[in-house]
């Protein structure tokens, strides 16, 4: 199949082809690239919303929830396109993404509406960020009106990941203690709409009193705008105070009411000019990583061989530095190695 | 003070010059990067251990425990100098790393055979690696025994971290209903000694239980050994058995245990030759990092003015897709502005 025929299938609808774009486009594939270059041109039509959080607050549910809630909102609003992508660390213990993709299938198979993928953080962590990135303009060609990037864990990587999209959820839940896990994971900074979750468990409440407690300290500044109520305040500059909202997850309720947060955020991005600037920054970064990867492999096409190895010898043998070797590498010494 | 005096007065021990440099590190001063070309030659000798975990685990209590027993053995041994490299995300509402600083030297301060370190997660994820592996050199250097590197969270950086060190500990608790965060975070697979912390608290034994049963699904060639003792396994070709510990860090019970597992461990990295595999995948690691970072360096400094804004406008635009603009400029194309 050719980057042409991806393509043209794909802009089709052809959700076969645009499942195995998607593996391409995870494998590296340079087909796949050819056939994402073609796609590039019909991207950014879709809000991308990224959710995270920690381990086991429930954030597949929560999506699952609000996938069914693109689907069929209520008060007989148009229904949306709707795209998954989890990103999730495979284990060798569990099967990772791919059990995760066979549990959420069972609940929303069969809607020609919703596309599924999982991602499995396979190799290096770079290798995943701009993988997740592809498949995301992938879909995005593909017409899904909406793409929730669902990112487990408290990490850099995955923190990265989910604010790179328009929206950003952070998910969080009561327990372990009283300690709000998403302050230690550094996740509360970059929440446009902050979720409490399983918000039935007790210790509820202490949590939602220390998020409260510690936003107020982030946004000093809010003042001027109403501060009760959450969300997109109305004014002639518009502000955006981050609301925090309690979805029971598993009943479905307070999930019309999260849906409306995301949209209302898409609708202050929009007006303020922020979403092009976070385009802005979000393609800068994309060509950026890009560059480097094509750099390493133009050096590595270009190097004496044996060259990296010789100069690992001598860093092994702590005879010089690791960045010493890296100049010596790049002016072109360690031409060949030493007999 | 140049990268001489840097040099010669951490090797004679001078705290406050070694607090200096780490500085220097973290900041990606070139002077810091001399004093550590001169310090590369006496690296080599520190037990690297990682400690991670989720949060709220309790590691920070757990690495204060066992550096207070790398000063204090039992038994009269001789005490070990012991350095602490906690990896923190910073956050703005907490003060991040250096509120941990303060808290942590409470307990220690005052004892010259200790070192502290709370190091921020700065910008760029690669740069806090790389600041983290520097930091690290310069405290071998300077004559640690032993390097105690905590990183927080379920991230792919902090696993990479971690699992950088030549023993890993990964810490887990009961609780977060009946989830093993380590499995969904990954971290299982990197565990040389797992910790089961808080073992006093209810869910404890099921924890235990699941941990168990996941060390033996992932380990299923153990059967030779003496599959009851964990550890060293004393025969012809040593084995190295995942032990679980639940020390009660609150209290140091355990801690002795812990830390004769991480010493044990030492022994059969060296006897088996695998310490020097691992030291060659990190060296090699390290410099592909440097030559990425120095290629994409002499690239800017080469590069027409404006090429690569030239280029992100046409991406914005969605003109080309961002690799083919990677390729174009790579080829020295958008040599100027469009008019």
């Amino acid at each position: 199949m050719s980057g042409n025929d991806f393509g043209r299938r794909i802009l089709a609808g052809e959700r076969l082809a645009l499942a195995r774009l998607l593996t391409r486009l995870e494998n590296g594939d340079p087909e796949g690239q050819a056939a994402l270059a073609e796609l590039y041109p019909h991207t950014g039509r879709a809000h991308l919303v990224g959710i995270t959080g920690p381990p086991g607050v429930g954030k597949s549910t929560l999506v699952n929830s609000l996938a069914r809630h693109y689907r069929q909102p209520p008060d007989g609003a148009e229904p949306r396109t709707v795209a998954v992508v989890a990103v999730d660390p495979t284990s060798p213990f569990t099967g990772g993404a791919i059990l995760g993709d066979r549990i959420r299938m069972r609940d929303l198979a069969g809607d020609p509406g919703v596309f599924i993928r999982s991602m499995a953080t396979r190799g290096a962590l770079g290798g995943l960020a701009r993988a997740t990135t592809q498949v995301i303009q992938a879909l995005d060609a593909a017409g899904y009106k909406a793409i929730l990037v669902e990112t487990v864990g408290a990490g850099q990587s995955e923190v990265d990941i989910a604010s790179a999209a328009h929206t950003t959820v952070v998910v969080e839940a009561p327990g372990m203690g009283d300690e709000v896990q998403a302050i230690k994971a550094g996740l509360l900074e970059i929440a446009d709409v902050l979720v409490v979750n399983k918000s039935d468990l007790p210790g509820a409440e202490n949590t939602l009193r220390a998020l409260r407690g510690m936003l107020g300290l982030a946004h000093p500044v809010r003042r001027g705008a109403n501060s009760r109520s959450a969300g997109l305040a109305a004014s002639d500059a518009p502000i955006w105070i981050t609301p925090i909202l309690q979805p029971v997850a598993g009943s479905g309720g307070g999930i019309p009411a999260l849906l409306e947060a995301i949209d209302s955020h898409r609708v202050y991005l929009a007006a303020t000019g922020e979403l092009a600037g976070k385009e802005r920054a979000r393609a800068a970064a994309e060509l950026e990583a890009g560059l480097r990867e094509a750099l390493m492999h133009g050096w590595r096409a270009a190097a004496p061989d044996g060259a990296f190895e010789a100069a690992l010898e001598r860093v092994l043998a702590r005879e010089i530095a690791p960045l010493a070797a890296v100049k010596m590498l790049v002016a072109g010494e360690f031409a060949r190695r030493r007999p």
